[in-house]
């Protein structure tokens, strides 16, 4: 809170006193939490990992709501509380509108708040979920039988090289902009929400604002970078380790967005006849901005096409690459959902044959792929019980199943007239906020880690 | 086809010349399939029976286009078959608008299609997809330990009682609607499609063409029996064989419509302030029908409020029982998917606890988890991908996302403007009704059956 604060007193802007206040109160709560538990530490148990984990979600929404409930425009709790949520789960979904006159302070808190929260998604799902096995990047890894594929010996070393890997793409991509003719704010800025694959920007226009086919183009680069397993950048730097293509997830995640990219390039040509490289750059910005759950929009693609709406719907489920700061499905996962349903295939027409489920080199363990299974369960449970809650709240079906969608998805912007790409939240009646704040959270700690603290045997001993 | 043809006859409508034409060439058709397949049948293997039960269906369809493309009112070939498949597959989307003037030839050509394929879906759930291994009533019996559970001894007296129940059916509900004032033309071809669950109907204004909430709620019991799995009919009739409680579909099927009726009636109160009688018969009707896939509608209710429009959307998933005519999820498969996630739940929280995984008496077995699971993926995938598929023919999101799930889970009416409750198919391209007509297909024949077929695996030997 300190550096917003610090933008603020350099732009004489007196919300300062607000980052400064909101710092205090917020250190003065961790010094009190930490007294309070001083002491022995209890026994880790799975149950006391869930809780941990979703309670320091939690934790971090509400720290994030204070300075933007507070600041010097006006936002409801809930819809500070939500901007918050969105920007600590990477959504990158807004109530905000006018974004280009608010003061610097707040635009750097939203993007600070996004930056923090894909370090934490790429620290949940490389040393987290695997302990609680949940998912993550290690659950088709958990019965290997080449143990020589773990990606590092120590823990410490692992978040050590994570971190520096995530600075380092943001500055390249800080440069990147800058050298593009951004301002050096404006850069930093969108250079945070860009690795983060979360979609704040300091412009109503988004990527728009900048009108400029190098800079989506770059953006789209950096965006795949963010959408990748971050441990290869780790792998990079060891010997005989790096083995970008070894991970299927990521063949088939760049294959998506190769052909997903293409089909929307392709009907831009034929229906709108848009000029060759807007149709190839704008399109690939925009859909890899979908699938990597970033949320940026250069304008408003849902007036291309129904073909392009259709892409772009399908797009909003899949997400990047487990161990990257994305959203979404995930191309593991749909990875091993393909290999189960062609296993399952095979079994049918020949009942004697032995059936192995394979990730790359590896197995797939059978709780590897009970832990897949529920999570497309909950998934789809929880974006139809999501709508049908929302509808309740007073919204149409179009803006309630797609608000569902794009907050379980934690994609940014849904589909319709409302919270389109052209649209934001801020009409959305407060109920509904809370609502989809809720599955914002959800969807980012991977469902099963929240839900199963809603589920009494986990409380009976 | 010659039940039309005698009523085109009494009628003095030159169209029973169609409907004997159409006859004739039906069975010169069977009889040369017939002279040139004599002699040796062939193994049975799994893969053959995928290819019978997709050819019937697809024949039955092809057979029904006929008479509904020769008949003296001009439809499309593309709107024929579509309208033959929505048909046999009980599905009861339709591209007829003006049926009150229709010839009732063809209107009972329609409820017949209809009827038939009612009891070829229960036949197929019972005799032959638990052959295949790839779903109906018996999936979660397969490695029943409780050998005594086995329904009937012997398969023909299984299809006998089947039968038999059905037509039993039927009678009781025509005889029913003819007490309470439909005309016996209009009681037969409603109790033909109540029973199948199928919803077509011999009125542009479907069911409230009769405007008697007695009707409604004969209708609304009828499509409950009809979505019951129909072993319990039989079950009936067999000393200590009568358990209805005991298969847990039935309760969470019940359940379920008891407490989504329920939210509709309140909402309405609430909302629209309509009087209560009409509040809870209108309200069960209408969502019953969508829960059971039939598709009759007695009014818009998607003029009620978005809360109705999102319980309306979440019931277009569900289906009734399996062994019984309805489409969609079905309730033993929502049954079974709870089970899964409480069961990794607790395997979550208490690595070493020995979980069962539970049918009401019946141990689950690996095989039919997994056969639920692909079910599961099949759906959503072909809701996906058929979706994309739709906006390609130019249809809008919410038409096209609705209209592939209201024919994958075989329903009827979509949600939107142009196929909602108050709408029909008449306007789509013809791309787009061959594309649905295809989903209508592969929802029937629970996706397995089809799909594999397009597997190149299933055809390596």
């Amino acid at each position: 809170m300190m550096i917003p604060a610090l933008v603020d007193i350099a732009d004489k802007n007196d919300d300062w006193k607000v980052f400064v206040g909101s710092g205090a109160l917020t250190a003065m709560v961790c010094a009190l939490v930490y007294v309070a538990t001083r002491g022995d530490r209890p026994r880790f148990t799975q149950r006391l990992g869930f809780l941990i984990v979703t309670s320091v979600w939690i934790f971090g929404a509400v720290v994030g709501t204070i300075p933007l409930y507070f600041a010097s425009f006006e936002l409801t709790l809930a819809g500070a509380f939500f901007e918050s949520m969105s920007g600590i789960t990477a959504t990158g979904s807004t109530v905000i509108s006018g974004l280009d006159a608010l003061p610097r302070g707040i635009l750097m808190w939203r993007s600070l708040l996004q930056w923090i929260g894909g370090i934490g998604i790429i620290g949940m799902a490389l040393l987290i979920l695997p302990v609680l096995r949940t998912g993550g990047i290690a659950l088709y890894q958990m019965e290997s039988s080449d143990k020589s594929d773990k990606v590092l010996p120590r823990v410490n070393q692992l978040s050590g090289g994570l971190v520096a890997a995530y600075v380092v793409l943001t500055v390249l991509c800080t440069v990147a902009y800058a050298g593009l003719g951004m301002s050096f704010f404006d850069a930093v800025n969108h250079a945070m929400t860009t690795v983060a694959t979360a979609g704040y920007s300091t412009h109503d226009l988004s990527m728009g604002y900048f009108d400029d086919n190098r800079i989506l183009a770059t953006a789209t680069l950096f965006m795949i970078l963010g959408a990748m397993p971050f441990v290869i950048y780790i792998r990079a730097f060891l010997p005989r380790r790096f083995h970008l293509w070894r991970d299927p997830q990521i063949k088939l995640f760049l294959l998506t967005c190769l052909v997903l990219s293409l089909t929307i390039a392709i009907t831009r040509r034929l229906i709108n006849e848009t000029p060759f490289i807007e149709a190839v750059v704008s399109s690939a910005f925009n859909l890899v901005s979908i699938i990597t759950t970033t949320g940026y929009a250069s304008e408003d693609y849902t007036l291309w096409s129904n073909a392009a709406i259709g892409v772009f719907f399908l797009a909003t489920f899949l997400g990047g690459c487990a161990g990257s700061t994305t959203g979404g499905i995930k191309a593991n996962r749909l990875y091993i959902l393909f290999q189960i349903v062609k296993a399952n295939f095979r079994r049918l027409v020949r009942p004697h044959a032995v059936i192995r489920l394979r990730y790359g080199n590896t197995d797939i363990a059978p709780e590897g792929v009970q832990t897949v299974t529920i999570y497309f369960f909950l998934f789809f449970g929880t974006l139809l019980l999501g709508t049908v809650i929302l509808t309740m709240h007073g919204l149409d079906l179009i803006t309630a199943f797609s608000g569902a969608l794009t907050a379980i998805a934690n994609v940014g912007p849904g589909f319709g007239q409302v919270i389109g790409p052209a649209g934001n939240f801020s009409s959305l009646p407060e109920g509904a906020l809370w609502t989809l704040s809720a599955i914002m959270l959800l969807g980012r700690l991977e469902l099963v880690t929240v839900l199963i603290l809603l589920f009494p045997a986990t409380w009976k001993d």
